[in-house]
């Protein structure tokens, strides 16, 4: 059922009807006291359709979560959105009654700026947690950024730019596809860095079956689509797309309080309207899957400090929530990534994680073992709880790629799980200790 | 009920009727291929009572656990014990039938190096996990050690430097106190350094209320008291007292395979036993609380790349498992532990690993603050919800000193929780990863 995607250019402005900017407005700079424009970053974006789009939404399952968040959750209800506003530098996280009144500020200020009916913006922050946002300057790069809207590949790229907070680079992606005999797009931007373990749910209420081991830089993404779908549809095709992808990444473990997920569907690519049963849905959420996947491994591999991209695959568990949990005690377990960082094919750390985990595990059952992407075979370095006749050279030669597979069965039962993860380096530590003698270089 | 407890000298040799020894046998230096004695450890310790002891012990709950582990949990039944041998280099975990058998030997070859009957040697191991034992150095080190027992403070000293891997120093204690007019003592052992988030149970098996989630290098702890207790009131009493204290430290959150706790009452001091409904139990309680907390802290301090210990007190939390949730979800955030590294009082990082820990928090009432050692009062960051008038500066000096408690109140019930947790650095990062082109810089 997976439609045949063609990469195009253009991220979120690749699909019909959608235009953007990121502009400069200074909330990155702010308190460093430094009167130069050296270095100055696009800490705004706009992101606009021409006609109001369907809309959907996921978002942190953290109990503290930012203003925005909580704009955006109740904006949901209505099912329409037309334009997306987003700044770096200031998370508006527990920032109290202020926060939310700026939050509400950002979305009407935005309707306004841009001729809209009240009601179809959405927001989105990251950065630091704790401190007012600096509304005058949220203000002018609004103002700014609804007169450079376009819909050249730099726009899109600007928005991209413009979110970025400890991300080293943009992340975008577009593809175009058929479905129902017209050609369909859709097109998104990212980003992430660190506090990267999302846990997100359509309205940001924690279901049982969520993770609750968390996140931190906060990770938005922001997708764009000309296809003509319907709010329940969208939302339904968002909820497993991110359960396959965003909600399978961590970087640190750590949960943020802005985590954000928009779609924005505006129907101009003319196609009969997808519902949940039509054959198209499927089409559809297959290219969503996609551009979320990929999209949420830029994430890992763009996080703070990050050497290593690893995939966990957990098979044979006893039910999806051991497998799942399981896959995560390993990919957050400081010993493991430690040894992903040197290149130390520790399998000794990788079975006391899953023994700790709340998975069932039995000693004697459990397989482990490596597969780098230019090999068709795993190498086992365990089976059945035994060590196997690789030798410790072979095994380090198939850690020692910047991406690879950890391949773990614990032969229990059918159920299976993936978590995308990434190493732990002194990179990583010396981004987020910081220095306090200058704000400037505080991470979130 | 607190008795006045005197700190001695001799650690575990303090109690009467108690020897010890530690020697070297090359465990740790197998496979490095460096011929000369420089850099030689001692790696094999003994620890004997003149007469059988009663004996109580703790045991790591991960389910993929040790074979000396295996050993000692079914050794309890029998509530009698005269030696402990233990050996660090190696944990004799995930070893199969082999390490069991090894496991078997190491008893029954010190129970016939000693001279006992047989069932009356416990075990320990701590190193790196999946490595067969090197059984003819083990050997030849339990002959050597029984020729070296002795009950002088270095032998004492010699032990627990025996037990220690990635520790920088031995860590060791002894108490005298009064217990039905009879002058009593306990002394201590341990080491740790990383691994370290133990969940100990009495039986190994994992209770519904203990952590899941985990730690590793290892922690051991040997202790001897010449106090007559009964058996089931020694193990009460180590229950609790491992509750308060062990089961409360975390370095890296990663629960070891290996993990235990043994105590050794030969009743020499000719106190009245203490039954469970005893006052002298309280007595005894007391100063095995004591003797186990400073130990538990002695790992922390000394865990690996630490630079600062953070004593994290959640108060007003629904119910204990919250209260319990809250605490190890902020000690062992990544994001949390950086900042204490560098001394960046970032309670938005705080806030939002306690939003995403399993423990019911509402933003709006968390009280977030800070006391050293030297202050009376705590100095608050965050009062219900909202950022106090304290400066960044007044912040930075309270987070500056090498420990500090960090105080949380969730403001939602009664129950409370602290946990003793470490920062995280550049150097746990840099020691964890190793070097595989040497494999003597690889850990557990």
């Amino acid at each position: 059922m997976k439609p045949k995607l063609k990469l195009v250019d253009g991220s979120i402005i690749a699909p019909r009807g959608f235009r953007a900017s990121g502009v400069f407005c200074d909330i990155k700079r702010l308190g460093t006291g430094k009167g130069s424009q050296k270095g100055r970053k696009r800490d705004l974006a706009l992101i606009v359709s021409e006609r109001p789009a369907t809309v959907a939404g996921m978002f942190t399952t953290n109990q503290v979560c930012a203003a925005p968040v909580k704009v955006c959750a109740a904006r949901m209800k209505r099912g329409q959105a037309q334009v997306v506003v987003v700044n770096s530098g200031n998370a508006n996280a527990c920032t109290g009654r202020q926060g939310m009144a700026d939050a509400l500020t950002m979305v009407r200020f935005t309707e306004q700026a841009l001729n809209l009916p009240a009601g179809l913006a959405l927001v989105g922050s990251t950065g630091r947690i704790g401190v007012t946002m600096p509304m005058d300057h949220v203000r002018a790069g609004i103002i700014e950024a609804a007169t450079l809207l376009g819909d050249r590949p730099e726009h899109g790229l600007q928005a991209a730019e413009a979110i970025m907070t400890s991300d080293t680079k943009p992340k975008q992606i577009a593809v175009e596809f058929k479905l129902g005999g017209r050609t369909v797009r859709i097109g998104g931007i990212c980003k992430g860095a660190g506090m990267i373990q999302p846990g997100m749910s359509a309205t940001g209420a924690r279901p049982a079956a969520l993770p609750h081991a968390g996140l931190h830089s906060t990770m938005l993404c922001f997708i764009t689509t000309d296809a003509a779908i319907a709010a329940p549809a969208l939302q339904a095709a968002l909820r497993e797309a991110v359960a396959h992808s965003f909600n399978r990444i961590t970087v640190d473990g750590d949960m943020s309080t802005n985590d954000t997920v928009l779609v924005l569907a505006n129907g101009l690519a003319k196609n009969v309207e997808c519902g949940v049963r039509s054959a198209d849905f499927k089409k559809f959420q297959a290219a969503l899957n996609h551009v979320c996947l990929e999209l949420a491994k830029l994430i890992v591999r763009d996080g703070e400090g990050v050497h290593r991209v690893v995939t966990v695959r957990v098979n044979g568990a006893k039910n999806l929530q051991e497998a799942d949990a399981a896959a995560r005690a390993v990919a957050n377990s400081a010993l493991v990534k430690t040894s992903w960082h040197g290149g130390d094919p520790n399998w000794g750390r990788i079975i006391d994680a899953i023994g700790y985990s709340p998975a069932t595990v039995v000693e004697e059952k459990v397989d482990i073992g490596y597969r780098s992407a230019n090999r068709r075979k795993t190498l086992w370095s365990l089976r059945r709880g035994q060590p196997t006749r690789a030798t410790f050279k072979e095994l380090c030669l198939a850690v020692a790629p910047k991406e690879f597979e950890l391949h773990i069965n614990l032969n229990l039962g059918q159920a299976s799980a993936v978590m995308y993860a990434a190493d732990l380096t002194e990179a990583y530590v010396d981004y987020n200790k910081g220095d306090v003698t200058d704000p400037t270089t505080l991470g979130g």
